[in-house]
């Protein structure tokens, strides 16, 4: 029988084990136009924690009982589709499960891009496009800028360091502890911060003297007030994530909000998918940069492992994309 | 003698009268293209705050012990250059003081408006433009658009106020009382918020149940958190003052950031100064609403009032725009 991970109770702040549960589901036979999937690799990413709330927000709350879903990589096992076939490696949003069933329109073909298949979860999917968009489009990033990127050892953040030096900017990547930030500074970071040694803004400002001119934003709170301290006249933000408050309920204190003003700063929040339709003009570009690019995986291994890895991602746990290899 | 007001301290938090000291000033002999303005409104405004401090900003703070600056409408009285002559009524920055020496070019005439001249300094000044250019250019507010707008009876709020609903939005005025309250109603707003009489955020909820596509940020603090919780998506913020901020070292609370990202809202810092060349644009347009557009000043008499004038903005004292009749 197939498994699925249910949501079993909406969290409290901080999720804990207890609050997934792993159960069998059916089998169901392939209706016309449907293909089965074996899930070969499962992803977990901070935004699924706003799931878990009851909230209305950009993509709807798990259900209490139901499979959860998210990114995945498998191969179809059967197919009653002519558009893929059997041995096809896919990816699609039927994860937290081993095996997924579905229209075949819910199923993309892996683009023949050199890189395997999980990558497709990390540096050339989601994160990866947040990435690049957050940077070029969102903060309008370009040559000569100085980029500040916060959890610059993630997924998001690791790919941000490396488009924005492919790009002929100046780079400091915040990260927490010292194994990280070495990573950080072998993707071609100029300079490291790690938040955990101390003040982030006493260390930004020793680390951009002149401040910065983008603030990539991938935890809100320290990060997010310290990147306003040391932003330059027309600095742009790109509000992509705030793990610091997806399990806190406590408001975000910024202390230098007042100085978009006098400095003209621009912040704006996005959502990967409404750069959807310029998926193409994305993976050109990475297939050109993908020589020069390093990646880096987080795996745990199998079915039983995904709340511990989804968990991890709050405890610092994952250098690169965090990944549950079936 | 001429007199004019200097810092005499840099106030910590909410200034007090103590910080200013009126002084007598030299009456000098005008050299070759200096011009001699017998001043007869001068303006006080929240930014002048900001330069009360020692910290580098968008305008250098005031010197201790040096005459203060700041708008100023006045009557030319002596003029040793051609493109003045006596009689003229001008506008510039040498306020704080009942006479003004300096080069013509400091000095522009009135433009061919129907308006007193003390509008200069308001509706068709400093206040006026930064209402207009950050409604319609910052925050690229459009006909159909929900306005939510802070600290609406004052001068810039009054006019966002009134420019909206010329160009056909649904507009949402905060104002502290009943008195306020009453007078932004009669400027045309859909809707009044009385700050003083309970949550913001709850009563913006129920002002626009269906949330806001715009907010014109005067104060910051609960005021913009309200618009954060109630912000549609692609929301666009124009940050023009943090009147909370001003005189207080605590940080801003914010419980509602994160809708930045799921919603795309736009949040952008301006100062109205980068608007100045687009100046004709404004006069022309203005000059065409002029006739609908309501104004209200709170006086105070004589040099010597300047500071309670002053001190008056950050306790609610005034009623559109405050103002230092000579």
């Amino acid at each position: 029988m197939p498994r699925a991970w249910t949501l079993a109770s909406r969290p409290k702040g901080t999720p804990t084990p207890n609050d997934f549960a792993l159960i069998s589901v059916d089998r169901p036979e392939l209706a016309d136009g449907e293909v089965r999937v074996a899930n070969r690799w499962l992803s977990v990413d901070p935004y699924m924690r706003g799931r878990m709330n009851d909230v209305k927000s950009y993509v709807p709350p798990f259900a209490i009982g139901a499979p959860m879903d998210g990114g995945a990589v498998g191969e179809v096992v059967e197919s009653r589709d002519p558009s893929l076939a059997v041995g096809d490696l896919v990816q699609h949003m039927f994860g937290w499960r081993d095996e997924a069933v579905g229209p075949a329109a819910a199923f993309i073909k892996l683009p023949a891009i050199d890189a395997p298949p999980q990558a497709f979860l990390g540096q050339l999917g989601m994160p990866g496009m947040t990435a690049y968009w957050g940077l070029l489009a969102v903060a309008e990033a370009k040559e000569g800028d100085t980029v500040f990127v916060s959890a610059a050892a993630g997924a998001v953040g690791s790919t941000v360091v490396q488009v924005a030096k492919a790009k002929g900017m100046t780079v400091i990547g915040s990260a927490g502890g010292a194994a990280k930030g070495e990573w950080v500074r072998s993707l071609g970071a100029d300079a490291v911060i790690d938040y955990k040694a101390g003040s982030v803004v006493e260390a930004l400002g020793k680390a951009a003297p002149k401040g910065i001119d983008v603030y990539f934003d991938n935890v809100g709170g320290d990060h997010l007030d310290a990147a306003l301290a040391h932003a330059r006249p027309r600095a742009r933000f790109a509000i992509c994530g705030m793990i610091d408050v997806y399990n806190d309920a406590k408001p975000t204190q910024l202390k230098y909000l007042a100085r978009l003003i006098g400095n003209r700063i621009q912040m704006r929040g996005f959502i990967v998918s409404d750069f959807m339709s310029r998926t193409a003009e994305f993976y050109q570009d990475m297939a050109i940069l993908s020589g020069t690019l390093k990646r880096e995986e987080t795996v745990h291994d199998g079915l039983d492992a995904m709340p511990d890895a989804f968990l991890g991602l709050f405890t610092g746990g994952n250098t690169g994309k965090m990944l549950v290899k079936l």
